[in-house]
C-alpha cells in the first residue's frame, strides 16, 4: 500500500482525493497495489467530507510518519508550498505539485534535492491542467531538438479572447462575465496580465533547453489594451487573437521566452483553440509539428493530472531524474529586441491619408489593410522589434493597437 | 552501450538510422549509454549508403547475436515481420515497432511473449506517426475511464478530403493528385477503403478497453463514396467531412469500434485538423476532452516515434508491461445497428416535393436544409442505424449519400 499525503483541500486536493476514489479499482488493477490517502493538510477542517478523519492541521504529522512515501502539494502559492514540499523530499518522500509557482520559482533546487535524496518530484499538473504535455515532454522528444514551442497556456484569457470575437463585446464585459462564471478571480491580475501563462512557458521552456528562466525576466503582455475594435478587425482579416506563450533556441543557443497576445492565422491550429481549453504546438527536427490540446484548468482534469503523476511514482519509485535544470543567467536569454515577426498595427488616420502605398513605403511590405472610422489596419512582413520601434517613432498617428503575429 | 537491429531499411527504417546519428550526443545524454545500430536487415544492398557495412541479409545473423539486445521492425506487412519480431522476444530481445498491422493482428501473442521473456514490445510509431499518443494513454490516463476516441488516423484520407473540400474537386482528381505527391499507393485500397484506420482503431481500443478486436470484425467504410456533391453541400451547411476510426465502451460494457467519413462541425477540434496531419481525440471522465495532433506519416516523424520507444527501453529495460489484451469474442462486441448518432443525407428530390415539413414527417428532427439541383440535403436528429434503416425503406427517393454525424 502507497500512503499518500495531500497538502490542500481545496479545488484540486478535493478533486485528487475524489479521482483516486472514485476509480480505485482501476488504479489498483494498473499499480498492482493500493493508494491509500493517510492525511489531508489545510487550515480548515471539512466536518461533512468523507474525509474529515484525514484531515491534519500541523505538516509535521505528515513530515515525521515514515509510512508517508508520496506527497501531493496542491496548497499553491510560493509558501508555505515551497518549503513543505522541501522538507518532503529531504525526508526521502517523493512529491508531485500541481503548482506552477513553485516550480517555476524552485524547481531546480526541488529537482536536485529529489535527486539528492533519491527520490521524484513531478509536475505534470503545472502546465495544461489536464493535458498531457510534461510526462510526453520529457518521454518523446528525447531525440528531437525543440525548435519552439507555442502555447494557450491560460484557460481565462482564452475564454475572454474567445468571447470577445464571437460576440464583439469589449474586454471589461467579458471580464465581468469571466468573473461571474468563476474562471477569473475576483483579482484577475494573475491571468489577464499574463504571469500564469508566464510561469507556465518558462518550465516548458527549461524542459525544452535546460534553462529556467525567472518568470519576471521575460517579455509578459497581457490582454488588458485587446481593444474590441482590435478584435473586430482581426477577424475582418481572417485572425484570431490568443494569449500565447512563446519560447525558442536562437541560432546562437540563446534561449528566448515570452508572452504576448498573437494575431494567428487560420492555418495555425492553435487559432481554432476556444472557450477555457488550453494547447501546446511543440515543433521539433524530427517529429515535426505536434500539438497537445484540452482542458488546462478544472478540479477534475488537473487532479487526473496530480493522480497521474502519483500513478507513475506508484509504478516507478526508483526511476531517475533525467532533468537536470540550470539557472538561466542573462547571457542565457535571447534580447527581445532582435525578436522577429509581422505585425498587426492599427493606427489613427483620421484625414484618411494613410493608404497602402503610404504603408509601404513607411513600413515595407504589407499583407492587408482595413481603412475604417479614421484608422488603418494592417499587417507588417516579418521585423524585429527595434526596426518596428524605429519605424513607429517616424510616424505622427497614435498606435491603438500592436499585435504580433505568429506564423 | 545499446546493440540495436533496424529490420528494414525502407522509409522509416532509414529515418530510424537518421535519427539515431543527427541527434547521437542529445539521446547519449538522455539515456546515459551509446545507442549503436549493429545490423540493418533488407533484401537489398545499399552500397551508397553511410550503414552499408551494417546490411545484413539473414535474420538469423541477428537473432543469434546476444549482443543485440533490441530489435526495430520496420519493415510493413504480417510475414516475415511477425515472426521476425516473435523470435526476437522469445530470444530475449525487446522488439518496437512502426508496422500496425502486426500490432492489430498479432498484438496479443507479442505483449504474452514479451512479459513472458522478461523485455519490451513497444508500438507508439504504428498509430499516429509522429505523435505521441500511445505512451500518453499508457500513462496518463490511468485515473481515467476512456469514454470515447475519435482519430483522423489516415493522412492520405485527409490530405484528399481537405483538397475536395477546398477546392471543389471530385475524388478521382484528388486520388491521383495524392499519388502524383506520393501521399497515395499506387493501389491506394488501404488508404481510401479504411483498412489502415480500422487496423489503427483496433489498436486504441485495446489500449483504452484491453480487448482487442480483429480490425475485419469492425464496420469499415471508405471514403470512395465521398461525392464533391457531398463536399460542397456539407460546406455550405459549414461543416467538415473527415474519415474517423471511432471507438467508445457502451454501458453494458460492450465496445464498439468503427471507420466511416463523419460530418464535423466546426466546435469539434477535429474539424480544422487539415491536409496530411492526424489528430487523436480522448474523451475521458476525469481528464474531459484531450486531443494528439501531428503528423501522422512521413519518414522522420515515424522514425522519431521509433527512436522515441528504443530510448524507452533504453532508460527502462526491465519496466514490467502493464497492457494485458484479450481477443475480443463476438459477445464483446456492441452491434453497429443499435449505434446512435445524427445522419447527414443527400436524397434525389427532381420534383421539389421533399421540403422540411415533409422531412419532417419522415425523419422526426431536422437540422438544416438545403434543396438544389434536384436533390434535397438535410441532416437529422440522433438515431439508430435500424431507426433510420427503417425510415430510409420508406422512402422512394434515391439515397445519394449518407455520412454520420460526429456530435
Amino acid at each position: 500500500m502507497v500512503h499518500v499525503a495531500l497538502l490542500g483541500f481545496g479545488t484540486v486536493g478535493s478533486g485528487t482525493a475524489e479521482v483516486l476514489t472514485a476509480n480505485q479499482s482501476m488504479i489498483e488493477s494498473y499499480i498492482g497495489d493500493q493508494i491509500h490517502i493517510k492525511y489531508i493538510l489545510d487550515l480548515r477542517d471539512f466536518p461533512e467530507s468523507p474525509f474529515a478523519d484525514r484531515i491534519v492541521h500541523d505538516f509535521n504529522v505528515i513530515l515525521n510518519d515514515p509510512e508517508v512515501s508520496l506527497v501531493a502539494e496542491m496548497m499553491g502559492g510560493a509558501h508555505p508550498a515551497y518549503d513543505f514540499s522541501k522538507a518532503a523530499l529531504e525526508a526521502g518522500k517523493h512529491v508531485v505539485t500541481s503548482n506552477k509557482e513553485v516550480v517555476a520559482t524552485f524547481g531546480i533546487e526541488l529537482l536536485e534535492t529529489a535527486t539528492a535524496h533519491g527520490v521524484r518530484y513531478l509536475f505534470e499538473a503545472s502546465v495544461g491542467g489536464g493535458i498531457p504535455v510534461i510526462r510526453p515532454l520529457m518521454n518523446d522528444f528525447n531525440s528531437n531538438s525543440i525548435l519552439a514551442i507555442d502555447g494557450i497556456l491560460n484557460g481565462t484569457t482564452n475564454y475572454m479572447l474567445t468571447k470577445m470575437k464571437d460576440e464583439g463585446l469589449a474586454f471589461d464585459t467579458v471580464l465581468r462575465d469571466a468573473q461571474k462564471k468563476g474562471y477569473a478571480e475576483r483579482n484577475p491580475d494573475a491571468d489577464i496580465k499574463g504571469k500564469d501563462a508566464a510561469r507556465k512557458i518558462v518550465i516548458l521552456a527549461a524542459l525544452a533547453y535546460g534553462k529556467l528562466i525567472s518568470p519576471e525576466d521575460i517579455y509578459t503582455e497581457g490582454i488588458t489594451e485587446i481593444s474590441d475594435m482590435a478584435t473586430t478587425l482581426a477577424t475582418q482579416m481572417g485572425y484570431s487573437i490568443k494569449l500565447i506563450g512563446h519560447t525558442e533556441r536562437i541560432a546562437d543557443g540563446r534561449v528566448l521566452a515570452m508572452v504576448s497576445p498573437r494575431l494567428i492565422p487560420p492555418s495555425n491550429p492553435l487559432s481554432h483553440i476556444t472557450d477555457v481549453f488550453n494547447g501546446i504546438l511543440v515543433e521539433t527536427d524530427m517529429l515535426g509539428t505536434t500539438m497537445f490540446y484540452g482542458r488546462g484548468a478544472g478540479k477534475l482534469p488537473t487532479a487526473g493530472a496530480v493522480v497521474a503523476d502519483i500513478l507513475d511514482i506508484a509504478r516507478r519509485p526508483a526511476e531517475k531524474n533525467t532533468l537536470s535544470w540550470v539557472a538561466a543567467t542573462a547571457d542565457d536569454l535571447a534580447p527581445m529586441d532582435d525578436y522577429v515577426s509581422g505585425h498587426f498595427l492599427i493606427l489613427s488616420n483620421p484625414d484618411g491619408k494613410i493608404d497602402r502605398d503610404v504603408l509601404r513605403g513607411q513600413f515595407g511590405e504589407i499583407k492587408q489593410v482595413i481603412c475604417s472610422d479614421g484608422t488603418v489596419a494592417f499587417i507588417t512582413g516579418a521585423m524585429s522589434e527595434k526596426e518596428l520601434a524605429k519605424k513607429l517613432e517616424q510616424t505622427d498617428r497614435i498606435v491603438f493597437s500592436h499585435i504580433r503575429l505568429l506564423g
